[in-house]
């Protein structure tokens, strides 16, 4: 049994590590390092603390420093990991109050050291007021911001960039949206990007414009070195108050050279399904770990907050001695833009194509309740499936409706790899209130199903 | 090919089957007979009419016989089914309006007619006032006479009961509701029971008066042949304007006495799973069918407007020459009173017990959101599984909160037999308008798993 337990990082996977093996475990030493001021707090949270739906940062705070020393649990705050030797079994910290540099020892180390923002190549990119959105602290920096502000550029169509825009918008800036492939949310296929775009716009006319096949080459700066605006490859200059960099993360692993613990895809550090990582006593969890895709059965990079919580909890029964199993994603994605629900799961019909799948797919748009009950929402859903195998590859799901009741129902089935006459019946529990007498998603697999079978 | 399909029942399963079967095949020869005046209506949204959610009992018809018509079907209204005669493939009707029996040929018989109230054996059970709930009709009766109202009682604690409970406690009205077993629901544990009979007697203080392990023994009338009370075998006469009884159904089989076709559980139609019964060319679909249960593999009988409808779509396809398998339900329901949503899926822990399995519980009351969004709703999960197989039996869900969506993604992994290993950390979707970072119905898996393997 190990007696001391080093974890690097503070965001969502590190934490839940640390709390997860204190229950398991009374006794053994448990000490926190993170380069940050906060810790365990939800990231997913901050678009929502910058909206205002939340009105203080704390309130994202799932556990404070005192709470973990109530648990016996070390937080060490502002401690910068810079290397890791695990021959000696020793991390080398550096602390960012005072400069200096120390090594502590392990018997078990756990890296949670998440995600970090990919800043783009682009000229001035330094200027004040160009955001990242990562820490409380960004979010802070953001919201005080925007509260001072009537115009602001969103640099990438991802789902921060949504929520962010959803934020600047309900504040009443006006916004653009720049992303440099054909459509936003690049992991939907083109119909349901259009679809989604076309919602946003239509939403708030006039307060949001969406530039597609756009880069941005330039910022130009005030003489208070304070961004004014944006120049783009296509010769636009689009005047602003500040920048939102939504243009990617990359795992926060480059501590690691030369450590001799195997990196996988992007620079994730790769983890077998106990979390452990290729260095007897390192174990890895959260944002920086590759995942494996139980759909494509390939690795892939996907941080998610969920992924974190769970990889953490798993870590700490392993290390308690206990046997837990994280054998995968399913690249599940869900995010809101006000009344619209937006979700993914799986892969796009376009990327079953590119991996060779023989995909064949139903579109259906349907009320989420029996027609003639009021308050009803319609949604859209896109289900996949695969000729060959007649199992579903995955579900895109947008609407006002109740999208993700639906979007839940197909994830075991795609897990599991239930066969579409099967699921085409499912016993779905049926009251007026909550669905029609078929269900929409039962629709669709009827519909793919009769594609496929004739 | 038929030539000349006869559906004999004009609720959910016959409509359906008829309005398939004419989109598969234009001109195969479609009559539908049914012993109302009004087809092809969701009796389902029959407690959402008397509430007065919805105004107009016309809004519960999907098509008219209009709509048939144009469809070519011809629909036969007042016509009762008293016999068949699978040698000379025919069936006996007797007009309800003129008074005539007289025989129609067939080459495929669908009998879709349903399931029809039990009418306990109480003395005067045959005063005015004294409803039950199954046609539009019966609907239309019970509002105007609520209408007129100020007390109710309501026999038996089903479903129904709840939902009219619900529409008379929104009209204003005192209502009593009896119930001869310990507790409502009886599907349910007695502790979800309990605690969905604390929520209605929370809601309205001192309107509703639930009475458990008691039996109405008698009305009385008074002299306009109206019932005025009911007296219970503990002693007590309670006075009332009306009664609805929820006192069961049963198959609407009789008439098939003598025919040959094979009658199963509670003299439910015996039907395979391609919804041919015992008799060359004649199919059953609907209320009037048994079911299998893919979670106890045996034969039962619950008799859902969900399944009707699949089961209606599915003979239409195999009528038609293609193929469609209905394999069986998994026991799934759903109802709501005002904001609390009920649902059961599978097997009770106590039917588990009583069934041989070796069942595990959790129970968690958790949020349906992240904790620090606002309008967040809790609700109470109670997940089931099979210490043998590690392989969920059912869950139970009630809770203001969005249960709904977590009861729909286990019943994949009921269907499929998923490990409580794999379905533990199950990639679900997670952004805080939608879910906790791990989401309930995943804590109570974990919950479940480490009860049964430490």
């Amino acid at each position: 049994m190990a007696e001391k337990v080093v974890i690097i990082g503070g965001g969502a996977a590190g934490p839940k590590t640390a709390a997860k093996l204190r229950r398991e475990n009374p006794d053994i030493k448990i000490d926190l390092y993170t380069q940050e001021e906060i810790i365990s707090y939800s990231a997913c949270g901050l678009p929502y603390y910058i909206e205002n739906i939340i009105q203080n940062a704390e309130t994202l705070i799932i556990r404070t420093v005192e709470d973990f020393q109530k648990q016996n649990i070390d937080i060490h705050i502002k401690q910068q990991c810079i290397g890791v030797n695990t021959d000696e079994k020793t991390a080398l910290f550096l602390d960012l109050i005072s400069g200096n540099k120390y090594e502590v020892n392990y018997d078990i180390l756990v890296i949670a050291t998440g995600a970090i923002p990919v800043l783009p190549s682009i000229s001035n990119i330094n200027l004040k007021n160009i955001f990242t959105l990562r820490t409380v602290q960004d979010g802070i920096n953001i919201k005080n911001k925007m509260k001072q502000s009537k115009r602001a550029v969103l640099l990438g169509g991802g789902y921060i960039s949504i929520e962010v825009l959803e934020a600047l918008v309900q504040n009443n800036l006006q916004v653009t949206l720049i992303e440099k492939n054909s459509h936003i949310l690049k992991m939907f296929d083109e119909d349901f990007a259009q679809m989604i775009t076309d919602y946003i716009i239509g939403k708030n006319p006039g307060q949001v414009t969406i530039l597609t096949n756009e880069e941005v080459i330039a910022f130009t700066g005030n003489d208070k070195g304070e961004v004014k605006s944006v120049i783009t490859v296509s010769g636009k200059e689009i005047d602003t108050d500040f920048v939102v960099l939504g243009t990617g993360v990359k795992p926060n692993t480059d501590f690691l050279q030369g450590s001799g613990i195997r990196l996988g895809i992007y620079n994730s550090i790769k983890v077998d399904r106990t979390l452990k990582t290729s260095k007897q006593g390192v174990y890895a969890v959260g944002d920086c770990t590759d995942n494996y895709n139980l759909v494509t059965n390939r690795y892939t990079w996907v941080p998610m907050g969920s992924t974190a919580n769970k990889e953490g909890r798993c870590a700490a029964i392993n290390i308690a001695g206990g046997s837990c199993f994280f054998d995968g994603i399913l690249n599940s994605t869900i995010t809101k833009y006000f009344n619209l629900t937006i979700s993914i799961i799986g892969i796009s019909y376009r990327e079953a194509q590119e991996l060779g799948f023989q995909p064949e797919f139903a579109i259906v748009t349907k009320r989420d309740k029996a027609g003639y009950m009021p308050n009803t929402g319609t949604m859209t859903l896109k289900l996949i499936a695969d000729k060959n195998t007649q199992t579903i590859l995955g579900i895109q799901g947008i609407g006002e409706g109740d999208v993700n009741q639906r979007i839940n129902t197909v994830i075991p089935a795609i897990l599991s790899k239930t066969k579409l006459e099967s699921f085409m019946n499912l016993d779905l529990p049926y009251s007026p209130p909550y669905s029609p007498a078929i269900d929409p998603v039962l629709n669709a697999a009827q519909i793919i199903y009769h594609k496929i079978n004739g």
